[in-house]
């Protein structure tokens, strides 16, 4: 038991292991600082596994941009209870030269070489194996 | 290749691997014969695996008595791209038997063992092992 995720830690903390996707959507996003750069709007959950695999979240005045929707490993957030939401280490300029393949209108979630793709950029562990 | 689970069959005949949170909240729900007995409220997501664990779900008339809510193991609902919903073999006596003990005002989605019960009842697959 040497070593805990944080998430587990976070988990332990609020002695809660479930919570509700309705309320995970629109939940804040702190950046490293704790600064608010953005916030939830939704999960994409693989069919298959039933894995949360993406966040799609708004990251506003942290590009010095209008408000922009990326989509990111949802392993790129951890829950901080002491904020009251969630934390990442992502940065402004990570942001800039991610992929945006998802933005496509007619992209539909199916290409799981796109997900590669972008958990490859992320560092992200893949939630499909 | 000789098996495929029926949620493989379901994403393969709609070739979309992931799908929206905010979806899925308010997709109805079918019993056995096609009928719609109710939809979906939210999602319950372990905080720890990332997986979606329950369905906390409405139904209504299926039971001859007012909508009411029940938390549900998301394995018990299957999507079927002809109905543009969830499929379930639930019925309705093994709704009126089966644990409520989520709905205690202060019940936390915090004990693992309760979590148990639930999918013990409904004969699931444990989402944590």
């Amino acid at each position: 038991m040497a070593s805990t995720t944080s998430a587990m830690t976070s988990a332990q903390r609020t002695g809660k292991l479930l919570i509700e996707s309705d309320k995970v959507e629109g939940t804040a996003i702190y950046d490293v600082s704790g600064n608010a750069v953005g916030s939830v709007k939704r999960l994409m959950i693989d069919k298959l596994s039933g894995r949360v695999a993406d966040t799609v979240a708004s990251f506003g005045g942290f590009l010095g941009i209008g408000a922009d929707e990326f989509t990111i490993p949802w392993n790129k957030l951890t829950y901080d209870p002491s904020l009251g939401g969630f934390r990442t280490d992502i940065n402004p300029d990570q942001l800039k030269g991610s992929p945006t393949f998802y933005r496509e209108n007619d992209y539909g979630w199916s290409d799981r070489q796109r997900e590669q793709e972008l958990f490859f950029y992320w560092g992200a562990d893949p939630y499909w194996r």
